[in-house]
């Protein structure tokens, strides 16, 4: 069945029906102008929830409550603070999440184990739960919440990312929202990384947890690498039904367009986040095609995407293409060297492993801008893979040099 | 058999016996103050010879000749440069390598197929064959000849490195020297690693092989993580017997005195090439114990001294250890969260998965010197392993973001 999709003009996770958010700042991290650091997302109806977290084998104490909650696939509400992880925190840790979701579901009226937490912030120190009680009573849910939750969930980011779709799919009409914080790294070891995802649409939740998995692994997985993940990262979706359309299963006509629409609104969050890395000034864009299987294929544009060397020469607008060819070599991906092709932007600056003849001038003008396209052609076989990063400035040594001082 | 192992002052690759070098500026690197970036080792009697090459698929023409050299396990003579890796150069390339084993074979006399080859600088870019000719001439080989040999191969380097050992062993006396060039890298993707061993002691080539392999896990490869390798890696290690000793083999006493030598004087050149990392201010060593093999244990300690925002954290003598359990959580080893403990210098920061009471200036000290010890305690096993890295400086992006400009 054919699907519209469109972006909702300042789209957020309160841009679907039966969504409430708000938000304040209760004196967690360091205050600036507009600084909130506790939000709540409520449904006002319970939804099929699904979620991915950190496969990091230490997991902070929300990650813990909110996977054993999830397990019925059942969530009302989620509430999130920034400015600290609550991770190496022990059983302290525990009951002042578990107290988190007992102050949300107080506040909504709704069961302590049909609410979600999660955190984000410096490891290993305890959560200000004092200010943070006192803080509760403030927030204000409300249809424009959203923004506002955004803006709670932030750390390093220079700016909230937030966005929704509206998908019309015959009589019926259904809107994805969603809002993500940043991963901050050159490498993602520690990707940080927060997505809270909402949609009216009815969802049935097998289904909602396989397209969960799928959106993110062509999304965030390929800005981040698997594995190498911080021990608060968790993609949350949330359906309420409250479009009114037919519970969408695997084997629905409309379970393509959600997929679709679910990965656009993944997509456009995946590459917010990369294009606000910290210190990063511009996005980059990596795609190898001819690769021999879309696995190889992804390692090597993650390979490039995430090798230092790579993302320090973009910075420095330095054409130094061989490294780019380098990360792809060590990538585990079958490369033979007289076939490979490389453009940046559009000109081709690698043909048959050697250099080709190009512009200089064109090259730096490709490299100027503030996205960077990188085309490897392995020329071996027909799957391709697309990965998101950013450049490697001196300011990321420097924010991350003072992180907790 | 009792050995007694001492390092020779101001000891070189020439320190051992019957092994002559020199170096020359040909113009291939730009030129500086005392700038060498060509230079010859060569043996007076033909060597057993054992090599560990780049696992990169893409291979620098050097590699691809001296691999093939080095079937036999013979070489006399090894002829480098610096600021030209000769990679990604095609046919080209290998023309290249090979002429530089003929000019070096004809200067000494010798059978060019006795000659290895290495390179490192700019990949993608052709040697300056014309200039290098001409500087075949101006090489001329010494007993003393090490040191600009060591110069030779610099490229980011802020120094040369190299050293060489004696080894008094009953009657029987050798002698074991090196020369390493630096890896830049935060992320050793391209560590770009060159190391020329050389001995006096007569080594039969299969324990040569396998002694090297050794000295090289517990050095070179806890700097670099295998496999993230430049397509010009080379680790040689050539053996010409001039020692006057029996052949040493797995089985003769000397053996253990040979490994034991062999992996002080790879080990004093890693934790140089650690602590000369571009842009690095401090030496950081890594020790993880208490796991539960020592694969684990090599892991965790290389997941810590390869993190990003560990090192960027140590640059800053903040004391952010979250940082730290937080890469040993995502290494792959097994790790139980209320069991960790973690040493910075003499300090107890984490006991039992928790931040210990611990003096905060006692850790800025223990973080403000030129060497950063980290002590990571599992807690589950016996296995312990040891890594080597530096700190991340803005200076290491400003390096690499003008490489090749």
């Amino acid at each position: 069945m054919e699907a519209e999709i469109e972006f909702v003009t300042m789209g957020s996770v309160t841009s679907p029906e039966g969504f409430h958010a708000g938000a304040t700042y209760a004196g967690i991290k360091k205050k600036a102008a507009g600084s909130m650091d506790l939000g709540i997302l409520f449904s006002e109806v319970p939804c099929a929830a699904a979620a991915l977290f950190t496969t990091n084998r230490i997991k902070a104490a929300p990650v813990a409550l909110s996977k054993e909650r999830l397990q019925g696939g059942r969530a009302v509400a989620v509430v999130v603070n920034s400015g600290c992880a609550n991770a190496l925190t022990g059983e302290q840790g525990l009951a002042d999440a578990a107290e988190m979701a007992r102050l949300t579901a107080k506040g909504t009226g709704i069961s302590p184990e049909d609410v979600l937490v999660a955190s984000t912030g410096v490891i290993g120190v305890p959560l200000p739960m004092e200010r943070m009680r006192a803080a509760f009573d403030q927030i204000i849910l409300s249809r424009e919440g959203g923004h506002d939750l955004a803006r709670a969930i932030l750390t390093t980011d220079t700016m909230p990312k937030e966005t929704a779709v509206e998908v019309g799919i015959g009589e019926n009409k259904f809107t994805i929202g969603g809002a993500a914080k940043g991963s901050g790294m050159i490498y993602p070891d520690l990707a940080t990384l927060l997505c809270f995802l909402t949609t009216d649409a009815a969802v049935e939740i097998d289904f909602l947890r396989l397209s969960l998995r799928k959106a993110v692994d062509v999304s965030f997985n390929m800005v981040s690498i698997d594995g190498d993940t911080s021990p608060n990262d968790m993609v949350l979706i949330m359906a309420n039904g409250q479009a009114g359309n037919e519970v969408i299963t695997e084997q629905s006509a409309q379970a393509g367009a959600f997929q679709q629409a679910l990965e656009q609104v993944c997509l456009y969050l995946a590459k917010y986040v990369a294009r606000d890395g910290e210190g990063a000034s511009k996005l980059i864009e990596v795609t190898v095609s001819g690769a021999q299987s879309v696995a190889e294929a992804r390692l090597a544009a993650r390979a490039v995407v995430n090798s230092s060397l790579v993302k320090a020469a973009i910075h420095g607008n330095d054409p130094n293409w061989g490294r780019i060819i380098a990360a792809v070599g060590r990538s585990g991906a079958e490369v033979v060297e007289s076939k490979v092709g490389l453009y940046i932007g559009e000109v081709c600056v690698v043909k048959e492993g050697k250099s080709a003849e190009f512009s200089e001038s064109k090259v730096l003008e490709a490299l100027s801008g503030s996205e960077v396209l990188i085309d490897v052609q392995l020329n071996l076989g027909t799957a391709a893979a697309t990965a998101w990063g950013c450049d490697l400035s001196e300011e990321y040594v420097t924010i991350n040099s003072q992180y907790m001082t």
